[in-house]
């Protein structure tokens, strides 16, 4: 009788998830993937075909940032809607958690998935957290029902034996990185096998889209990819113009197609928003390996744009009104949009820093977000308002520059005219820079001191 | 009764031109448009609904080449499908035509006006023409049975009286450019209102469309802008986040809708294919009035690829496979396609350097061109074998570096892995470099010595 229904319902899909006041959500983010290393984002050769016809049909953002440009605090912003500094989630000293950390995201942070399971949602988290992988910190314990991921970078637990420096990337092979795969607490396999890593995420996604079409649900898919090393699954070696890395990417464009048709197929699409985005801008120091960040300046680990300005699409066909966004958004955003959309309660007992991005989304208004603060570890190094960013410090990612440097007056890009941050005009808007220098200053007053996570071993 | 006819027409198209074997051609081109420069391009905060709409209908190429770094020699490839070398179209002592030039586009060349003419074809030319201002070069001596526009760049006769240097162009008036605006051979404003000069090309270009409906007809619309100085109509002041650069690639975008409307309005749209594309990279001298490459290295006047890689789309709904196309193409290429689209006659009598691109436009089969060669002046600079790119001499763009680098053994890039030309993988290559400097000297002995037109006063 099991099977008889099943059969029925693949031949003529029901749709009997049309919550309509409890959309589904699903978020896929990438993992140091660059702004410009999509088709649709100008990259000349790596096709991305399902990413493509999903920012034709939905909102290309190009204007959407992290908070941080390295990966554990941009993800606590995401899941918080809160800047890391906030809970005590970025650190100068160590920029994320390692697999010797004992800290994590602290219990009293209210995550995403706790709103939505609040408002009856089904969760589930899959793929990179780098939240703390200790079971106090693990997406079970904040609010997910189900977890199946490497709960930090796939470079990490490098064994001795592997080859020394880089030499390991360039010919990465799974056993030299003795990472985790787990299933809710439990490590079920290790070293994880990377070459089916994007592969697996996504039948993981699509298995629980299914499972859960009869409740609202949100799912958290977080591809550990393309961070190095880079592995791709037999379908997709040598695919790419651009080599393995434009591989990995051409298997995440397979992975969103999968979901979108999977949504298409059990008629939930017209009930479901995806949003595709990253935690990062791209890692250049691996060269060929990394990504690029298209006309942005530098990458991962810096606050020009290029380490913190996403490649983002929304897509709800029916509700997100098509089109090219050129209005500021963020990660901190999607807690108080996906909120509001569900008719879910955000918490309002602390400082959140998101905007409800529902507006601009449905096309009755602008985004109400006019601001961005830029983190490099716990200082804020830059300030964006409209579309005017101040650097009051800087420093280049990764290679190269030990110290930053400090600038007063501060550098002055206008992001309309300048998207490149080629041409400083500062000495035109004395006016200018002392707003921004107010904002931060009131930016940086509202921020209570709390222990840092991301120190502790 | 002609009135009544017209509003006949107007009010249910009639398809009265649809000749299957001569299909309706036009060539939009613009100058100095960066690679980056549109938003399925990648660009930011340049907004171009209606290009981004004609390359989601249409094909979008991303690895598409002019034959030369500079105007009147990537002009002159366009029109006769051969490298200028061969018809005395390129310098290195006079990169362009002045106004007090004495050459031009010898007769003996064959347009594609001409090929298109010979059989059947009306042919008209609009905007910027740069291969001689003198009566025996202009469009009307060369095919076209009309002219209108400006015969060489925007920013020729400047005044005396006009700001000095670059002032002159950040905040431009069309007095101090005292460029003729001509209707065939004559002149009839000058200076030409530079402020009107996109919309009134554009106007004029569907007042062909109309008028020629009963005619297979090629319409060649050569913008003179994005170059410098930069001037947009009032409807297009300052309705770009990017700034001036942003209105002027806002109203040319219109001008693209436009163009694509009134194809539709006449149903032609199924007889017509249009090309999108510019003459060369951005002037990136000229800072915020200058274009972007996106990804790609340098700009015009340089032999990177930010030179000579332009954001190119192809469109012919019904005809032309719709997708993202990273097999290579040219400029040179487009009088083969079109003589073979059409069943036209190619001058069969000379060296030509162009293929037919209609297998690809048409998805039965990849691109023929395989190859690429760069020219700085009258030298190849480079060449371009599948992905492999070897600079035998390289000088960046107008400015810092007055004499060409030589590289022996060359520089050599991956175009696939490595867009940007950021790594150098000639030590691993030599293979691949005997086999560029083979092609590169089978190409130069192909080479005959003709007068050089640039240098003529």
């Amino acid at each position: 009788m099991l099977r008889l229904l099943t059969v029925l319902c693949c031949a003529a899909p029901l749709v009997w998830a049309a919550d309509a006041t409890r959309p589904n959500i699903v978020v896929v983010f990438c993992d140091d993937l660059g702004y410009g290393d999509l088709g649709c984002f100008g990259h000349p050769s790596i096709a991305t075909p399902n990413l493509d016809q999903m920012a034709a049909e939905g909102q290309k953002w190009t204007e959407f940032y992290v908070a941080a440009c390295v990966c554990t605090p941009s993800r606590a912003a995401l899941q918080t809607g809160r800047y890391p500094i906030r809970n005590g989630m970025c650190s100068s000293k160590r920029r994320v958690l390692f697999p010797d950390s004992k800290g994590g995201l602290p219990a009293s942070e209210v995550t995403i998935a706790e709103v939505l399971k609040s408002n009856g949602y089904a969760t589930h988290a899959i793929g990179k957290w780098h939240l703390g992988h200790l079971p106090q910190y693990l997406p079970t314990s904040h609010g997910y029902d189900s977890y199946f991921g490497i709960p930090y970078s796939n470079d990490m637990d490098a064994l001795a034996s592997a080859p020394k420096g880089r030499a390991k990337f360039n010919d990465p092979k799974p056993e030299y990185f003795n990472v985790p795969l787990m299933r809710d607490e439990k490590i079920v396999e290790r070293p994880a096998n990377q070459h089916t890593i994007t592969k697996r995420f996504t039948q993981e996604a699509v298995r629980l889209i299914r499972q859960e079409k009869g409740n609202p649900f949100f799912i958290y898919l977080a591809h550990n990819l393309p961070h190095v090393p880079l592995f791709v699954s037999e379908n997709f070696t040598d695919v790419s113009h651009r080599g393995l890395y434009g591989d990995v990417i051409e298997e995440i464009d397979w992975s969103v197609g999968q979901i979108l048709s999977t949504l298409r197929a059990e008629g939930l699409e017209e009930n479901t928003l995806v949003v595709f985005t990253s935690d990062n801008g791209p890692w250049r120091v691996f060269r060929q390996q990394g990504g690029s960040s298209g006309l942005l300046r530098d990458g991962k680990g810096s606050t020009w744009e290029g380490g913190m300005r996403e490649p983002t699409i929304f897509w709800w066909p029916g509700k997100v009104k098509p089109g090219v966004v050129m209005d500021m958004g963020s990660t901190l955003d999607l807690l108080p949009t996906f909120a509001s959309i569900s008719g879910s309660k955000a918490p309002a007992d602390r400082t959140m820093d998101g905007y409800d991005l529902s507006p601009r989304l449905f096309g009755s208004g602008p985004s109400p977000r006019t601001e961005m603060y830029y983190y490099h570890g716990e200082e804020c190094y830059a300030v964006r308002s409209g579309a005017f960013k101040a650097h009051f410090q800087t420093k280049t990612s990764y290679v190269g520059q030990k110290q930053a440097e400090v600038h007063d007056p501060p550098l002055l890009y206008h992001l309309g005219h300048d998207p490149g941050e080629e041409y400083n005009v500062a000495a035109h808007h004395a006016d200018v820079i002392e707003r921004l220098r107010g904002l931060k200053k009131r930016h940086e007053e509202s921020v209570e001191a709390v222990e840092n996570q991301l120190i502790r071993r």
